[in-house]
């Protein structure tokens, strides 16, 4: 419980119109994706950066928790108040796009702003923001950098941290710094930007975000390879990838995934296919398009594709997505409880990876379903079980930690796109070692010494 | 100087053919491009990155400073023993290609591989290692990693920090950690890999990195334009990035560097005119450069220029580049002592950051020459004056100084590519406030409590 006399401090500070402690706010602000549910002691609504800071700066010499939140759609807990405090609501009022800059090509926004807004406003004047994370529609770019979000584009245009430029943000202390400049190169001084992105808001709040943004593709084409295994698919990504082509998005459904999308939506799916695999490519011209198509098609068909579409028209197109883009519901023919990883490693351990997984999966007589954005080497690796066996739940998580040991001990990482919180912490000792751990420690401490901006996340103390 | 008995357990440690304190080498490692010079205590050549753990633990034990050493190819001084202490010198051992994985894209190398070998050494298996700074032929790998190195091919794939994917580093305490993976993907744990680039070898050495390769373009083609002011040149450069055509290089001469290299090697060039633009660009397909140039060549006549050339082979090529890559050297006609400097600002304010630089130029009359990485708003930016008059040499330094305010006054960085080491070390106020200056020297303090790792550089302590 916050002392009234903080609640009247704060109020001061934002109005009582930005301040919040009864019932029906902290309950709105105690969850995200996880499902778990950590009730904050209040709820702020910062107008500005200056807010920010004073905020901060009270709260720091106060001890108070504060716990910073874009949408709320994340995956970890990173936005969740696990130990108490504040919630730091960026989404109401610091959600503008503040410029979007033609001439050099750069966007300046606020946290708080969506990224499929930001998608579409870079988009009407020509040019192109390329991270999308499935979570697109209603994420917020401070939360996508936060946790440094991915999606299907990454394979060509790489993830959120490849487009930030610069940042304002506001440290424990209260003071504003900003990191870059609205340029591409720019090597003065420690590159704060860089170790900002990811650290899940328990460095600094991030005020304002410079990204670059590129000219927008002229054409886009999509094609879609069904595979009898879903070894050779995986050898017919990483084969693609290497033969010189690079495809904006390499994404593959698995054989029980495709039979959950079939069995839920009833659209004629090969339910006997090993993998399926979608991908786009972009370009200015049509034989561009085409050469990349035929490039691919060449591979696919070398590593035991059976049959290869390529979409005539943006219907098509649609079509052939639909598979992937509505895998995640589908998968709930599956069990109630879904645990959902986006475990990543090198493209080219993918089929050894899978196999893997499967392995898993028949120790322990339950189903892993996968699919994702393998033109990055990433999976979404979805352990299903039935939630009101506790039986099931203690096995998922085994299977979990299988899961992620079979990831490590090939390379790979525990996250791709989702961020550690709370729900990666207890694996963070098997993926760093007692050095890699005690230097986050270093870091946190010497950025936030009174541990008050999200503590306890990412396995730090 | 450094106390026998050190000298007696580096010797042991490293062996006697490795750790050297004789004024020979003492002199040839106490020099970089900036021309200072400062001696150190020894010169160690470690063979292993265990090696390097157990000289930096010795040297945090018992307080000496350690210097990390590329080709010591650098402008700014960051190999520089400037406050006494051991050079440790990773390109005699440490300069191996250990694996070019061309099924994930991947290069992974020793601190000391020299830039251009490994160029040559992807590019001979169909990969491309795009980042080439103009010291390529001589410069190593790790120095580009602390330097955060940048080149001519920045406009169009970023710099160093945009490669790489990973990196193992030793510690000041001598503990050895990695950070990333072989994935484009990976946000578990702090981004130390984007902390470490760019941080000059002042908190940790660079044992080992993770490089992130790309398909080699099977095209390039060559373009020049020649224009009647740097004005309009200025105004080209930045409308044809944002046209939509994205060229590899978009490099400029003024008319002092035209003139220059004209009196130095006689090549026919238009020494009336106010810049010239020279251009790269690349892809797969004919019709594609094509594409590119026909919309360069249209924004360039939209904006004063007067004659544009097209290369029609390799020759031809070289013919058009060779202006720009002797425009250095060229300079030493407008005086025996070159400041250089390598400024960056947002494309845009090209045109008005140059105004000002010829305004200083004539105010204190003197000549400065610029030419560079216009593409990514990069300036080579030369103080040119007689080195043997000491009146002109503060002349240059006040002039370098108010290039430093234009530069930051209008959005731009004291260093798009250099680094700060000692040269730029007294501007650091300029271009950050005490709250970001403080944040330095945290950040150093936390990685290195006992400040033995390249310490006074970058502004810090």
């Amino acid at each position: 419980m916050l002392d009234s006399k903080h609640i009247k401090h704060f109020e001061k500070l934002v109005g009582t119109e930005n301040m919040y402690s009864d019932k029906a706010h902290l309950i709105a602000y105690s969850y995200d994706a996880t499902r778990e549910k950590y009730e904050p002691d209040a709820v702020l609504f910062p107008r500005t950066e200056e807010d920010i800071s004073e905020v901060l700066k009270y709260c720091n010499e106060h001890s108070i928790v504060i716990v910073p939140r874009g949408a709320g759609s994340g995956f970890t807990g990173g936005a969740l108040p696990s130990t108490g405090g504040i919630v730091l609501a960026l989404e109401k009022h610091m959600n503008k796009i503040l410029e979007i800059d033609m001439e050099n090509m750069v966007a300046i926004v606020q946290p708080g702003v969506i990224n499929m807004d930001l998608q579409k406003a870079v988009e009407a004047v020509g040019l192109f923001y390329p991270p999308d994370p499935a979570s697109q529609e209603y994420s917020t770019i401070g939360g996508n950098v936060a946790e440094n979000a991915g999606g299907m584009r990454a394979a060509k245009y790489g993830i959120t941290k490849d487009f930030v430029m610069a940042l304002r943000a506001v440290l424990p202390n209260g003071e504003v710094i900003r990191s870059g400049k609205r340029t591409i190169k720019d090597v003065a001084g420690y590159n704060i930007t860089g170790i900002l992105i990811a650290s899940e808001g328990t460095l600094a709040v991030t005020s304002e975000i410079t990204l670059k943004l590129i000219p927008k593709p002229k054409l886009v084409k999509t094609a879609m390879g069904v595979f009898n295994s879903v070894n050779s698919a995986m050898e017919a990504v990483y084969k693609t990838m290497a033969s010189g082509v690079v495809p904006v998005a390499m994404e593959f459904l698995d054989n029980l995934t495709i039979r959950a999308v079939e069995q839920t939506f009833n659209k004629g799916l090969p339910i006997e296919a090993g993998a399926i695999l979608v991908t786009d490519v972009d370009g200015n011209l049509e034989n561009d398009l085409d050469f990349q198509l035929a490039q691919i098609e060449k591979v696919f068909r070398e590593n035991g594709c059976s049959e290869f579409k390529i979409a005539k028209d943006e219907a098509e197109s649609a079509d052939l997505w639909f598979a992937r883009r509505n895998a995640s519901p589908a998968l709930s023919v599956y069990g109630s409880k879904k645990l959902n990883e986006d475990v990543t490693v090198p493209r080219s351990v993918l089929p050894e990876l899978l196999e893997k997984f499967y392995a898993i999966a028949e120790k322990y007589d339950i189903n892993i379903p996968c699919f994702g954005h393998t033109g990055d080497g990433n999976v979404h690796t979805n352990v299903m079980v039935d939630g009101s066996d506790p039986e099931q739940v203690k096995i998922a998580y085994k299977a979990i930690e299988e899961v992620f040991q079979a990831t490590i001990d090939l390379g790979g990482t525990l996250s791709g796109e989702h961020g550690i919180g709370i729900a990666k912490a207890p694996y963070m000792k098997m993926a760093f070692s007692e050095a890699e751990l005690t230097l986050f420690q270093t870091i946190k401490q010497a950025f936030d010494p009174n541990n008050i901006l999200n503590p306890k996340k990412m396995g730090l103390e």
